[in-house]
This record gives C-alpha cells, sequence and structure tokens, in this order.
C-alpha cells in the first residue's frame, strides 16, 4: 500500500515540473468525477499556481465551474490502463468509479478526491479568469495542499522505486512514455 | 546532422503532448534571444496553439512582448547542459549565442530563430491577451509552423533512435528526467 505525506507548498511545483499527464478529479453536490489531462502545467512557485486545459463536453468541465475546485492527481505506469480508460468515456455516461480500479478518497481541503495510488496529489482551488476559461478552456488554479507517496517523492526530489511506480506521459492513440532516466546536466 | 522536416499543424501537439522542457527563443530588431522553459504545454489541436510561462526579468519577455513571436524548441539529452546553461543566464547581461553550442538558424514565419540539433520546433505567434500575460506571466501562441528531425519524430510520433537523442524534462537544481519507454496501455 502507498502512504501519502504533505509537500511544502513551495516545493508543489516539482509534482509537475517534469511534466506528467494528470488525473483531473472533481466533485460538486453529489455527483464527481475524473478525467485525464496531458496538457498541464505548474504556473508559479509560491503560492503554487497550476494551469490545465478543461473540454468543455466533460462533466469534469461542469463540476469543476460549479465548485471552483479540482485535484490533480499524477498516476503511475500501474495506473496507464485507467489513466486512458477515464480519459476516452464521459462522466455523463459512466459512473468512472464503479469500476473499481478508480479509488475516491477524501481530500483536506476539497470536496473533489484523491485518486487512490496515484504518486502524487495537488488539491486546487480555481482563480477565476471567465474570459480564458471560456475562449481557451484554460483553467488556473492556486494549489491549497499538496500530497506525495513518500515511496517516490520526499525532501523535494522524486526517487522511482521501479519500472512500475513511475509516472506516466500520454501521447496519443493509447501509447504513453514513462518518466525515464535521472541525470544531472 | 540532423534533418528538419514540415509537422502538419493538426500534428503539432504531439511535439509537446509528453511535457518535455522546451527552449523559447525570440528575437526584435537586432535582439534575439533563449531560454529555458519547463511550464510549457499544448493548448489546442488544430488550429494548435501552446501556453508557456515567461517571467518578467527576462529579456525573452521583453522581446516576446515586441515582436508578438517566439519559437518553441525541444531539445535533446546532447543539449541538457546548454539548456540549464540559457535557462540560467540572463539574456541582458551575456550573448547566449556566442559560447558556440547555441546555434540559431533561421525560422520559415518568425523572426525568431531555430535553436540547432534541437528535436523538434514550433513556430509561434502570441494571441494576445494582455491580461493574463502580465498577472501570470502566461503567454498564449497560435503555432503557424512545425517542423522535427525525421530521425526522431515521422508520421505522428516519436521515436528516439538512442539514449542521448531523446527529449528531457526539467527537475531542478540541474537534474533532468529523459523520456523513458513508450508503452501501449
Amino acid at each position: 500500500m502507498s502512504g501519502r505525506i504533505a509537500v511544502p507548498l513551495n516545493k508543489a511545483y516539482l509534482l509537475l515540473n517534469h511534466g506528467p499527464t494528470v488525473l483531473v478529479s472533481s466533485a460538486h453536490g453529489e455527483r464527481r468525477n475524473v478525467m485525464a489531462a496531458a496538457w498541464n502545467m505548474a504556473l508559479d512557485f509560491d503560492p503554487p499556481k497550476v494551469a490545465v486545459v478543461i473540454d468543455k463536453a466533460t462533466l469534469t468541465r461542469e463540476l469543476v465551474e460549479a465548485s471552483g475546485e479540482f485535484v490533480l492527481n499524477v498516476p503511475s505506469r500501474q495506473q496507464a490502463a485507467m489513466s486512458l480508460s477515464v480519459g476516452t468515456t464521459n462522466g455523463r455516461e459512466v459512473d468512472k468509479f464503479a469500476a473499481g480500479d478508480v479509488i475516491a478518497e477524501p481530500a483536506s481541503g476539497v470536496a473533489a478526491p484523491l485518486i487512490g495510488n496515484c504518486l502524487a496529489w495537488l488539491e486546487c482551488r480555481v482563480i477565476p479568469e471567465p474570459n480564458i476559461q471560456q475562449t481557451y478552456d484554460l483553467f488556473l488554479g492556486e494549489v491549497l495542499a499538496a500530497w506525495a507517496d513518500p515511496e517516490v517523492f520526499s525532501n523535494g526530489r522524486w526517487h522511482f522505486p521501479d519500472a512500475e511506480r513511475r509516472s506516466i506521459h500520454y501521447l496519443a492513440g493509447g501509447s504513453f512514455f514513462a518518466t525515464g532516466d535521472s541525470f544531472e546536466a
């Protein structure tokens, strides 16, 4: 089982700096959802901010706009098939939490769930920018809390233990890259 | 020597989808510059758009705002030390093109140069959003032309030939990840 430790907010950008694909989880009222998003990035160090693209056609978009909150979850290679599945199904048509491989755990400061067995989590509040949300599907968020599995990230460093428990980078058509070797320039 | 072939605009997002660190090159009048940016992402498919964070303290910011153009260059692991160097020096203090490892080649539709020996290139025109530029240092661009070295990207697919000629993902403190194994979910 994986654990979860708090990541200091001024280190939260490190969870996204290498460009992994994330899962965006959301909730509003009785409804909740999760989708995949390759189009995400850090936007500021401290207070940490993020940017993510959320298409108008998604249930996630509706829940994020209604709640003003979302969580960015960093999935592992073990979760690649699940990430592809939640990225290619519509939350209005299927309950993505029903299959059993998508586990919802409570967050600390937002209603959106943390997705279990991920590598890291960023709880975010939407920074309202209605014009860019509408024009570009682009959402900005302030990170309220950040967490990581200490087996893979601690003291401001990623240290992946094996080939399966690494972050992933989506390409297209079901293909991903795993995060590769670390090296010093 | 690496070559360069046009990437169809509706495939340009694939050059950034896996979250590589890029070099942002710019030019205005007689001046030009290049900096590194881990905080970049694709923003739309077709016409392709991108987003990138460009700090107010940089010469790049001045040149991009003055010209309304920039190029995102995808460097290889062979260029990691150069990427770190151009990411940690100030273009107002040093001519980053003087060292010899930063090669400026002409672009097709913008004044900003293409950086030689990179893996891929996206020539971009700024989509003016003055409020988010000023508030978040966030720049949106439309991709006017895209190029790739056919040794590493062709027919809409990355196919890195060896460990050195792969894209890279910056962490912090001079550390990078290489793009790792590709796999199907």
